[in-house]
């Protein structure tokens, strides 16, 4: 039974270029839509704008998360993809998936902007990053052990960092049930993190 | 009449590869537009943020319901064109058709995310998925029947296969006027059939 | 000056696929936001919904015509650059401008759909796509007799073509004034003549 | 240290046709969703709408305006990418600096659109196009002096140009301080002398 379904998700070949221009083109949409969760304060007395648009101050900090965690994740498409050959079944569901966490981020993202000191908004935008995060495991995991997605280029990165993404949110969600501001730290440090990791890593 | 009608339709070939590419951004775009229906909620008591979520539950459903059409239709819009060698005004038509009601398919989405247990919702839902699944259907079956966009690379599906979609949506329809709870398990079991399916096929 | 004013216009040449890509972005962006302009109904009572439905009818007209129009353009601009071989900034800039009448086609769509019978929102649908026919007659002229393009593929359009999307929009504005309904009239019928006329210019 | 840093922003090559598609992605989605921002004004009584569309003008003055800087930073990415032969991580961290900007434009957009005659609006517009404006250069001084990222094909703009957006805006940005007009006139004015600048530094 297992096996089979194995067979069957490594049917039907897609062309790479046409799945990762597909992708590419929903990273570069998420990452531009982002913006519209920015609204103009409406105000009535002039010199209620300037506090209107101080109040949006963690709708801009969310904003500017959320873009770096998408670019981090175009990167880490990009090299994943470069690593086989050729593409299935399996892999185009898998992508899907993480395709489909992807289009989601804009909306914790306005959640957690409009309210950055609820518990439930810190909690919801930690589990939908957490999921995004397995599900790009998940395609990972799954390039290394399908051989028949053609010959890995170069070796994979190593386990170590195959988890560090889940880990890291899912200790925020947890420490964000303690103190949203803990989670926050942390949401703040991971792109951080990810751009200083990346060097030492190649 | 109908012959010269058909005559002007096979006129204008267009290069494949832009048509694909262009049907490919309006995939990538309607996919990633579907989250712009899911508002955060406007709570003024903290407290209220949790059930205010909750009763974002349906539009969470519709959301990957959708999202998982709208990928069927990715592969089967792949698969479709590669039968083909060139195409032409007739099929450029069709397509356009078809993305018409690809790129609609975001306001039937949020209307049964906002209304689940309403008929009118439920059965408008089941409307616009059915015209999408004709306007494939047709265009499938134009590609079959017009030799003159080259040879059919490989023998298309069986005509068992272009009436199920129509077919599926057609019943959840009728089923909606009865009890919208029927309609409802159609639309989420169809993805599910679409996957195991898509494996026998081959 | 006239003359280094063109001269300056022939300079800096641009790849003629990256200016098609970028266009061909910007069509199916287009295409695909008109459905935002549909939003769904706020009904309290449930027995509210058939017909906050069927009130957004003038919405559905207008997303279909726009839908058209803009499909139209597309095929329409293919076969433009189709003609040359390069492009230049003069070019550039002609198509930018038509760009621009291109990306602000969604909001007069959801005016004429708010507004269907006022004649403000009648004219102003009409001046919108005057200007965007106007825009696309300039870059036609200008290819024509701008020579430094290369080799004109195949004879451009006649005059008579260049006139007529222009002239139909100026006659539906002017209509407009007497009557809402001729220039509806006029909306609705110019995909259809463009439909079989586009036969016919074969 | 800063040695091992530099060392570290040279590493991982992209493609760079990967890195340029995926930019045009993001400038081709910004231009066109600044027409989001241009609401259709909801009144009671339709003698009300000729005025709600003269209150929108500038809604669509900034719409105008912003479409044309989007536009010549898409000319100003391309001849700077058209420099160089490959990609290297510091390029991709200053190019998603650059492309955070760029998406961030229709929320000052609107912003100035809503507020034309607010100080904190026209300022902080200003501010926006600031940093745009900024991170472009940083690019451009970036591939100058990063010798590892291939031959420059041609020589760079000299210093003057370099500068003169940011010193624009900059300049803009301290009169609204003293008086809002004297700001919106040389954002109107930037790309009026872009449009005749750029045919003279050829």
């Amino acid at each position: 039974m297992k096996k089979s379904f194995r067979k069957m998700m490594s049917q039907q070949s897609f062309a790479m270029n046409r799945l990762e221009a597909f992708s590419d083109g929903v990273f570069a949409i998420v990452i531009t839509l982002l913006v519209l969760e920015l609204r103009v304060p409406e105000v009535h007395d002039p010199a209620e704008l300037v506090p209107g648009l101080k109040a949006l101050l963690p709708k801009f900090v969310s904003f500017v998360v959320s873009f770096l965690y998408v670019t981090i994740y175009w990167i880490n498409h990009h090299q994943l993809f470069h690593l086989i050959k050729r593409s299935n079944r399996g892999l185009f569901w898998l992508n899907s998936l993480f395709l489909m966490c992807l289009t989601f981020i804009p909306f914790p993202t306005a959640l957690i902007g409009s309210y950055p000191q609820e518990t439930a908004a810190v909690v919801f935008y930690g589990l939908a990053m957490l999921a995004t995060a397995i599900s790009f495991v998940l395609m990972k995991v799954y390039i290394v052990y399908e051989t028949s997605l053609g010959e890995v280029k170069q070796p994979g990165p190593p386990v170590f960092y195959l988890a560090a993404g889940p880990f890291l949110y899912l200790a925020a969600v947890l420490l964000a049930l303690v103190n949203t501001a803990f989670a926050i730290v942390i949401y703040l440090m991971i792109p951080v993190i990810y751009f200083f990791a990346g060097g030492i890593e190649e």
